[in-house]
């Protein structure tokens, strides 16, 4: 492997790369005016009077969220997606982030330059800049953090812990992408049509968080990444109630539904889908129908999830999602 | 390994935690209102207006950071204070933080608890609350990283890039006691007493974040984390200026006296001390001298850091610490 454009090693094989080579040439450009041109040990964000600052905070695990061989600027995205999907999910607008990287020797200079161009696009698309952070070693898999802030007007954060009895329960797009994408980048699912796979590989390795969606009017809302069934839950969980969910109100994309069709047990599929992660829409809930979410049941006094099919409750053997190894 | 008290496995050999098990049973007990009892995504912290929020991350990776077999409670306590270093040497007061814990499967609800603790009691020692954060699994080694905020008032955080030629070089206290201290935490130094070579190892487990002395005055400071003279060369590469600093005015501890004097080169031996990382004082310019510092030398007008020795530039074959496997 070779860097492909202008790269600092001159006529030499791919050594581990600089730390502080890899923070000047591919770093710096991504900085923020708060990062200080990263030459400060810290960033600096002045308070912003009748703002709140939201922060999130995730990571990523090679072989446990995203599959070995992944190029390294999808990996990126995703690290900058994941988080940006928790800053929808409280109706904030994004304004910088923070990075952690654990690099293995194996990832020379050519892998952290994708990485530095997978950052790079995803800063262009959402007017994102980085305040600074770390890079260190490991002998381990690669691992990334993220720290994300956004800007919300003071105490108008969209909480997990506000759902109501008597509100809606709604969803902001597709459910089960992210469970059917996994699948087809591993090379699954392959009775389905190429272009409806190649769409849920997209999915899978580069999500769409939905900040383009407003939540004024939620009680409550979540981002879809744990599985709709855990994340509404954890709305539930958070706020002191019960929800219904009705699993055919539950939207499902094209390769959705052509995926459910091709089973024996529709109710089983329909369940995976609603219990896989990685969707990134978000859940949320209000007294009425918030614009562009589709009503998929509505809270009521209690805990737990039910799940109801045909008006009937059904039993899914899997409620939630757990990241296990990808291997 | 048992978990020694009240524990939730009842009477079964350790598994692997449940992650939403060590959220609410270790972590929610550590967490600020701002966390919202950490049964959300995201935290939010309010502007303040007259202050800037000051951010940081470090990342620690077992084998590289801190040896294996390190008892957790104290890598949870370094963790935090490596991070409490950058909010000491910004001038500011720390607030409170945001975890990423990547975990093995090895380590079972006793690991995590000790590291909990260790949390705990640093959270009372430095009035720091647990803001939320991400847990992962990984097939790798533990790692571990903080994103620590402080806050400071408005526009007087102190930077890297503030020397001027004719500051004096202060630092806050012994230089090289890091240094000594890996090397006691892995069984060597047996030459020095049992006492001192103590002092060090807990000086390397347990390092003291300067936020006890004060900055005002100073016109650029970092803390010494990668070894004094790369430290002072990073004031000096974002301040656009060159540094003098003179070998036999470093302060040293006694054991680290103890050690300069067993060796045949004291002048090795010296600049090893001024080369090593991990010390975690603060080293600062400024036009006077400062409460509680020692004067080591003066900014000057160039590129780089000159190091003396009796008024004779001396060379260092290592003038900068770059964090190696520590295996």
């Amino acid at each position: 492997m070779r860097s492909p454009t202008p790269s600092p090693p001159e006529d030499v094989p791919e050594v581990v790369p600089d730390e502080f080579d890899v923070i000047a040439r591919l770093m710096r450009p991504l900085a923020a005016p708060e990062a200080l041109d990263l030459m400060d040990d810290a960033a600096v964000i002045p308070s912003r009077p009748g703002f709140d600052l939201v922060v999130t905070k995730d990571a990523i695990v090679e072989g446990v969220h995203f599959l070995p061989g992944t190029p390294l600027d999808l990996v990126a995205r995703k690290l900058l997606r994941v988080n940006l999907s928790d800053i929808a999910a409280k109706g904030a607008v994004p304004y910088g982030y923070l990075l952690a990287c654990a690099w293995p020797d194996s990832i020379g200079w050519s892998g952290r330059e994708a990485f530095a161009k997978g950052l790079a696009e995803d800063q262009a698309v959402f007017g994102l800049k980085l305040f600074g952070g770390d890079t260190v070693a490991t002998p381990g898999p690669l691992i990334f953090s993220a720290t994300l802030f956004g800007w919300v007007e003071s105490g108008q954060m969209v909480k997990r812990s506000g759902a109501q009895a008597g509100d809606l329960v709604q969803v902001s797009g597709p459910i089960g992408d992210g469970y059917l994408g996994l699948q087809a980048a591993r090379g699954q699912l392959e009775h389905l049509d190429a272009p409806l796979r190649a769409a849920l590989i997209a999915h899978y390795q580069t999500p769409q968080p939905r900040l383009d969606i407003a939540l004024a009017g939620a009680h409550a809302a979540a981002d879809v990444s744990d599985g709709l069934l855990a994340d509404a839950g954890h709305i539930a969980s958070a706020s002191g109630v019960a929800m219904e969910i009705a699993l055919e109100a539950v939207p499902i994309s094209t390769a959705g539904q052509a995926w459910v069709s091709e089973g024996d047990d529709r109710q089983a599929r329909l369940g995976a889908l609603a219990a896989g992660g990685d969707d990134y829409q978000i859940v949320a809930t209000g007294p009425e129908p918030l614009p562009g979410f589709t009503v998929i049941g509505r809270v009521i006094a209690g805990e737990g999830v039910c799940v109801t099919l045909g008006g009937a409750p059904v039993f899914l053997s899997q409620t939630g999602y757990r990241h296990g190894n990808l291997g």
